[in-house]
């Protein structure tokens, strides 16, 4: 099996962990474009669907002004599971959350969370001393400062959590283009991940447009001087 | 009347002009994200049907590499006008191109196009020669680098057009909160210019929520704290 | 008198427009960092009080996500006026907010918005074409993107308007260090322009603290080093 | 216990160490905004007082031009206990500095310096080898020039310390929302570490005020078109 | 005819000046990078032949550390006249220098220099004086720092003379794609300004290749994915 | 022999591997300048081949968008050996790839890949848990963002693969000034990866041939002066 | 004369105003690097000297943390005058400064001053007013933010002042390299302006050498090689 | 011993290594400005003499347009020995530049070297293979590229090497500042490394001075608002 590697997902192995994606906490996000980081966060919802695997949300007291769950999760998956706390900083801390994951009967985590210093960091730390394998997806959590983001890795690295980006995780979880989903997952991508590729697809149309229906421009000149090349 | 003002947009004397906004050439854009771009030039399509703009379009050599006009322009404004033109670099060389401005017997052009220091630029210095008020939309316009978009904003001011970018247009165009389509000019601004606002509405929706219906954490002790203050 | 120059502000001729400071646009904002802004406009507040400068306020529709006028605006000077608005995106298209800069009978303005390209910009061109003298203080303002910022100080100044700093505008309303209230105007500056001039008091009162009472650092070969220079 | 985690910071077993924040290094210091790092610094030394946590402070040579103790850690947290050190570099090569740490016979250490480089690197390298786990607490230390910065995260991470930023050291003190001083973890928080969260709380309070006692602003179409949708 | 507007360049009145575009001084330039430096010049030697631009060089004490002209300059336009000179700082102070440009009988002027500081700026500047149209090519010039770059920019554009990028330049002494040498500039602008535009040809032709000779990739599920669309 | 080390490159074990490197997926870079990506490629196509180094290329899905392998890396190299894939993301789960990998009884990879997050990575992840040491070439791939390089540079040198940049391939590769195919090293490197280095090649020319031909400005004084010293 | 130009310095009518360079001030500097300022002003200095310009020097509230005056001014140009003031922060404000300007009966200014927003900013406009010609020498300046300096140049380009860099000062004011003191304005522009240049002279003397007397370097191969071409 | 750490340098049993400042290679460096990189290398020069260290120089081809030596290190340590080499680029691959190492029987190297990535780089990792300790000196090395420094730095890590900046060096070597020759040690640091210290320096004395000697400027409202306080 191609994925049968320590240091890659192995998509039947994978649970995903969306943690504290919320309104108010992005207000505070700088090290990620606030749209952007938005994209990520839906890309990896839709991944995991396309792919299977559980998906678990929470968020931190979403009653106050770190505001609710961004909408888009949920609406992009809608199998993904929220699971309330009562204050715990850390989601790992809360016994819910644990026993969710626990019941999945799955050791690889693919983690998420904003703040990164904080909400992607201290639940990768905990199930990393539990024994999982973890993946912190770092374009997909946002932080309050590019350096405490640059530091985080650097711990989440040093503690054995694999950091990665959302092209990635999509990528290894879709592994080949020879598949009947194929173009589903290569929507994701284009949606919210690289959207310039969206223009690639248009040049290309066109190209095949003129070479099957002709050109638009009536430029007869420039058509000479390429018939001289 | 609100916008009688030498230094203003006049709804009722302008023209959008959304120049050689393709596909091919917005690949070598350097000066701003292309996301961001394509999204600017969508809010103006918008933005000018809202205010009943006559809006005209137009690619250069749209057969070849520079690839097709971005289809989003027409879907958003099927008002809008597309004139083919034959080769020229300056629209403004096109005598169909004048011919359609002069037929509106509006005075005041709204100027974007790809590339800035050239599809923008030309028009816009050939605009005013010919006795129009001219704004060029910088941020919705794209430049191979960002010292060429510094230096054509030189020129073109020194010319006497004025610069501007896509927010100001659209909050010129739209002049009050207190008309009916308010909500629909807000859509433009939320969806395609400045799309972090979307989290203030929802922070701004759960906040209403909370003291409508409670809240949804269980937290006794935080709640305590916050009596006691 | 030291102002009476044309270039320059005027004081006793001045008024200060303090225009859509408001906590949920800045969440907005892009050009500069929040609590730097947020420190330039108190320093404003502060600082046309103690310059004895007829002060006004406004917001555009605070109910909503916009949110409300940042607190310490009035808290810093009680003397400012709040003048509400009924949906006009231009603070100048309110007859109240022009009446009351009309009774001053003052006929210089110095102008901070949120956002710049729009709640900046618009009141200044109509108070230029309304034979306004304008000072536009562009890092008390707050614009979404750094580019909109660019291109609407080109615009403003293309206009007819004078770009400014906070610290300028201190500096010019104080005059001279040599007048009663010259540490009310230090205070400003040092606690929101300049805050790493502490740290200049700090070292500057410890060399005059060594200097009349001696080291605390027991250092033998060091002071030996010294006195062989 | 939730922390007891080798890669976390168990607050039983923790001392906070700020070393050499003095007003003079801090003009030297480039990798981070002179205002932000005493806030910083300033956050450790409340939040070391929240959590009950030994505080220890020192400073290099504060009789010349590397200038006082900034003055806030000590106002902030009158339990920190200040030891002179006679001209070592390197605290740690002080006695009395190792026997104080020794004394309060915990394992943990908390580290902020400033210079990054040396201040906080040379204890950090001197304390992994005296057999401590190690927190260095970059973006509370300050330092000459980013790239010495990088090269000593990258140094002192090789060795065995853990980087982190202030805002997890203050999360992971906190450990839960549900606690009867929340509230003060949240100020330190919200005044010291991410001060745009304070605008989030105002616009959350404002939009909890309109839901309680109504618009202030009146704009008749606006809330038409509102009751439409 | 279409250039005849006093903010554009008219080829057949213009002169192109490249000066001081030296291998030692290109050492000190900081305001672009080199290799595009040189790309830019190259440019403009090649355009103003394609153009029919009488072109002249010089170089300021080319034995010394300043070093030799770049040599494709003059391997680019074989027409470039060079025109030594004897110190003067200001190619304007050596009479023949001025000379040479009399004798063309043309009044437009199109300069670059290195350092744009001075080499560009000074000629700029008496050429002004002298009566001439000029435009200065600034990402062809090179100067030693940003700033200084900007404050040149202000500096000349005060004068009246009009900053230009070297795109614009070429675009505006092509005219239009509907002439026979249309492809001779095209290949200036991607070998030497655009060079990403490669990519887009290179593309173009692969998707009309696969209309003509079929795909290159055996993918059977993605060909059936895509023929359900 | 000199690079018996066990953290270098073997030339005599070494394998080129040049994965994805195609015109449409290139216009999603956005981590290095795409003209420098393309040159640094090449440079590594003309070094495998001077140092006798067998390669391989291939590309994802090439009929699609993300178009054609560049064309310089197969001109530069004709001994480079193209292995189609056939919807593989991996290029590692292609077993022809494998297999002729493997058939070169070499075990130390050199692997470029664009993007280096998927096509870059996930082959380098491959080839370690099969055994061989891997160089991640990173200014020789390109990827969709600078914050998913950095990720991806600490995934796979904690895997055990070792980044490097193209200056050290080339330079480890040629080993030493002294053999007989200096030149040719040198050429690549001048010509693709540090172009300014032509401009001290033509200083130094110079400086020569004022030593031998003497001096070409006539400027008395200077002689002089330089005379006196 | 060469420089009768009125966009250009005319030597003889020239007056050199070094205002408020003071250490403490110089702390607050975000605009330019501390050590780059410093050589800048060191520069003006003694190229006022070498060209026999007046030169005047004054210092805000040096007693006090703005700190003293640094030194090099004094002691790189002797003949430069110090005029305290008593606070005024205008300079233009102290009657003793404006008669010592005027009794050198020259008509232009050049000035630096830190902050520029303020120190430099405010004579200026004070000496527009009172006719005089002003080139502002930004990056000798030294201001509190970047914004700051953009919009202070904007405002002094607007009453009329020519920006200018600290290296086109010492150019026109050098004229030609056609002088005998050709060397010693040479060794200000390598020492205090463009520093790299030195590393030019080294190799140009150097590339000289080798062809005086021979290489240094045993390479036979490589010399080998080299005769080949 | 203070410094018997395996995590710090041991002056007794370090060896200092300058590879290949030549001025030539610096004008391909790129991650650090060039003026810095020759101070950060001279405070080496100086302070490896200051503290015994032997140290060690060698050139790459310096005949040819590599350029020489810069002279300041040889200038500023008399002590260090030249050691040509015959072409290796990896000056370990020179067996007189091993035996020199060898002969002073000391395991510890400070390595920097120009270029980064080549001859800073491959000693380094020759050095670790051959059992030395190595600290790398990236901040007085210099490279072609900022990605190319990351990731040499990367790699040199995970092969063991010890990444430190020159203030470290210093700071590690210095030790105390209670010592005979420690402002020996501080002139480097000042002069070299942290050129704005002196500005500390000045307003320090100043402080002190008018303590001493009272106020220069006459200011008497100042002086009175002071004493209220």
């Amino acid at each position: 099996m191609a994925n049968a590697n320590k240091w890659m997902i192995d998509p039947d192995d994978a649970v995903m962990l969306l943690i504290d994606h919320q309104s108010g906490l992005f207000q505070l996000v700088k090290d990620i474009e606030l749209p952007t980081l938005r994209s990520h966060v839906t890309a990896l919802a839709k991944v995991a669907r396309l792919a299977k695997i559980p998906t678990f949300t929470t968020a931190s007291v979403p009653d106050g002004p770190n505001g609710p769950l961004i909408p888009e999760i949920h609406q992009s998956n809608p199998d993904a599971i929220y699971i309330p706390r009562t204050g715990q900083i850390n989601a790992w801390d809360n016994p819910a959350w644990v026993k969710a994951i626990e019941e999945t009967q799955r050791k690889t985590l693919l983690i998420a969370g904003t703040l990164t210093s904080v909400c992607m960091s201290f639940p990768t730390l905990s199930a990393l001393v539990a024994g999982y394998k973890v993946f912190t997806i770092v374009d997909a959590s946002g932080n309050w400062s590019k350096m405490a983001t640059d530091l985080t890795v650097a711990r989440v690295a040093q503690a054995g959590a694999m950091p990665i980006d959302t092209y990635a995780v999509l990528a290894e979880l879709m592994g080949t283009w020879n598949r009947p989903d194929a173009m589903d997952f290569a929507d994701v991508m284009v949606d919210h991940i690289v959207p310039p590729y969206r223009a690639l697809m248009e040049s290309y149309d066109k190209a095949q447009s003129v070479q099957k229906v002709g050109r638009e421009t009536k430029l007869d000149r420039l058509e000479t001087a390429e018939a001289k090349k």
